[in-house]
Formats: C-alpha cells, structure tokens, sequence
C-alpha cells in the first residue's frame, strides 16, 4: 500500500517506520516541506529504495494517517474536502487536555475520531495508533511483545487494510468495534497518559490484552 | 486487615482468595447467608484456620469489598447509611449495559464509584479490580506477569490501604489518580468486555501496562 502521513513529528516517524518493515510505500506530508524531507532521510535507512519520500500532496495514497494533533487533525481532513471522499484516513489523536491533564477536551459521549468523521463524512474514518507510545513504535514491541493496536471503525473494509497495515509492521491489531468506541479508547490513554511520569514509565510502555 | 467482601459470586472469590494468599482475615455477606457460607467452604483450603468466615454485618472491618453488580452495590452501601462513616469502601462494579454491550448505564461524564460516593458521601470510596476478571484473581497473574490493579479515590490513606491489599495479594497496584478516573477505568473495561468473545480469550485475560 501507499501509507500518507500528515505530520513529521515522533508519531509520523513511528508509524512510518513500522509501515517500511511492512513492505509499504511511505509518503510524508508536512506544512513543512523541509520538515518532511528531513523525516524521509531519517526514515531512508529502513527502506528499500524510494520505498519513503517527502511529497507536497495525496495523490494516490491508500491511506491516510493523520498524525497531527487533535483538533488540527480534524480541521486538516475537513478542509481537504471532496479529496477525502471514500478516502481511509486514520485519526491517532488524543484529545487531552494537557492545561489541567484531568480530562479530554471533547465533549463526554464523544470522540475526537467521531469529530472527525462528522466534519468529514465522505472520509473512511479508523481509530489507530492512539494508544501507541511513538518510542514504541520504532521497534513495533513492548517487553519483547509485540505491540497492541486497538482499532474502531464503522467501514469493514477500511479497518481490515489499517489490520493489514498493522499485521505487516509486526504488531497485534484488535477490532475494538464501531467508530464510537474511540471514545473507550481515548479515555483510557488519556488515563495512561497521567500514569507515566507516576510509574517513571516515561512513554516507553504499552497498553496490552494479555492472555 | 479485616476485609468484609459483600457478595458470594465469582468476583467475591477472586478477591477472597487473593486477600487470604495476603494473610488478611475474610468476612464473607451475602443477602443468602447459606451462599456465603458455601464461600467459606471453598475458600477455607486457602486460608490459615478461621481465616475465613461467613457472618451475618460489617462487624469490625478495616475494608469493604463490595462485590455485587451495579447498580445493587451502590444501593446497598447507601442502605448502610452511617454504617459507612469514615468506612473504606471498594467499588468493583463495571456498569455496562449488558442488554446492548454498546455502552454504560452510567451518564457520559461520571461513573458508577462516584454514584457510588455521592450516595454515601460519609464512605471512603476507592474504585479497584474492576479491571482484573474473577479467573485472573485465582493466581493473581496473567502470562506469568502479576495482575495490575488500578486504584482511583479522592482519599490517600484509604488508596494506600487498597493498594496494601493488592500488594500483600501478589498483584501489581497502579494509583490512577482522583475517583473521577473511574470513569476511564470503567469505559476501557466495558470495551475490554466486547473484546472477550471477538479474541476468545473467555474472561481469563488482563489489560497491563507493560514496560
């Protein structure tokens, strides 16, 4: 697949490593331009050749991942408007509010991936990715693990190729149901979130089912 | 410590058994005084002699366990009016709409531990194992890892004995922070309850932090 990333900070750079182990192509999208490149060199060593590249627009990705912050996120993909139609785009954001740290900055009985959705419905929204550390995601592990992915999405089809995208890189994607649930999955990392300078875990750790 | 555990069920068990494996003396309540009878029964090969009793109130408890589902155990503590000044109450409850298993019964914006304190406010609430299935209490760990127990409450020193008890257990107690965490706590075990059947892992997996 073509994996796009909107963004070219420490999540763009996780993702985008464990979509090269998986064998895809990764285009690198930034207001940036120069930030992208700097990502794609950064990435180059984990690719085959021009398996990533910097690129000022969509074009023919299969899949959008949004990793910019809630609510620019959001806004990115509403304003792309008819360009989005029938697009996959994964939502990675945690809404948190990180003034106070003692909650989400979207209404309860929401989501920032049902905002999303809502601001953009000709999109394929997929909850992704939320609950993964970017530290983390460079290896695609945690405590010699492989990493879980929760995903929630209301269209079959686009949450089996964010599985795909998941499986290949490595990692454990688990179907956590229809979009709605992001507002489970959202809570609970803002939860994890206040506990890793408690525990010292520093970011290094990672929500896991284990059985 | 005295830990009264109102309730004769599975989670009644789990809790029991974890709370005598931590030297602590286990007072079995049930509404059928026979049921909890029968706990004792079982859960008497595990104790010291007489660490384990049926009785018939509170007594002298250092801690309440109440192990009955929601919305009954918040009832009942309410019911025991000043009975609970000052008393360190363990709310277990995870208050999922088990009718459509698409949400919680509780409104958007609380939880059922802080229905819980607000219907007592004289009890020291303390939100725990609601995460932790009752076949993952037998042994007390999962994949050879001890169960995290998450703890939210708005009173230190009633945490701190809560967290005594899951330590003494051979678990692994993790401090989320005010009551109001609840809320999180609950949400992510309700989608964690979906996941059961969709995984096949029958209720004998737990949700860690791993680092």
């Amino acid at each position: 697949m073509i994996v796009a990333i909107k963004g070219a900070g420490r999540m763009a750079r996780g993702i985008g490593t464990r979509a090269l182990a998986g064998g895809h192509e990764v285009h690198l999208l930034d207001d940036d331009p120069e930030r992208a490149e700097r990502l794609a060199a950064e990435l180059a060593p984990h690719a085959a050749i021009a398996q990533v590249q910097a690129v000022a627009d969509l074009g023919d990705a299969d899949l959008v991942v949004v990793a910019t912050p809630y609510p620019a996120g959001r806004d990115y993909v509403a304003g792309l408007g008819d360009l989005v139609n029938g697009a996959v785009v994964v939502d990675i954001s945690n809404p948190v509010d990180f003034t106070t740290m003692d909650g989400l900055r979207t209404p309860p009985g929401t989501s920032a991936a049902e905002e999303m959705a809502a601001a953009s419905p000709g999109a394929r929204v997929v909850k992704a990715f939320n609950t993964t550390f970017a530290k983390t995601l460079e290896t695609g592990e945690v405590a010699g693990r492989p990493l879980d992915v929760f995903l929630a999405g209301d269209d079959t089809r686009a949450k089996e190729m964010v599985a795909d995208l998941v499986e290949s890189g490595g990692m454990r994607p688990i179907d956590a149901g229809p979009l709605r649930r992001a507002r489970e999955l959202e809570a609970f990392m803002f939860l994890n979130l206040t506990l890793q300078d408690r525990l010292g875990l520093n970011q290094e750790s990672a929500i896991k089912i284990l059985s």
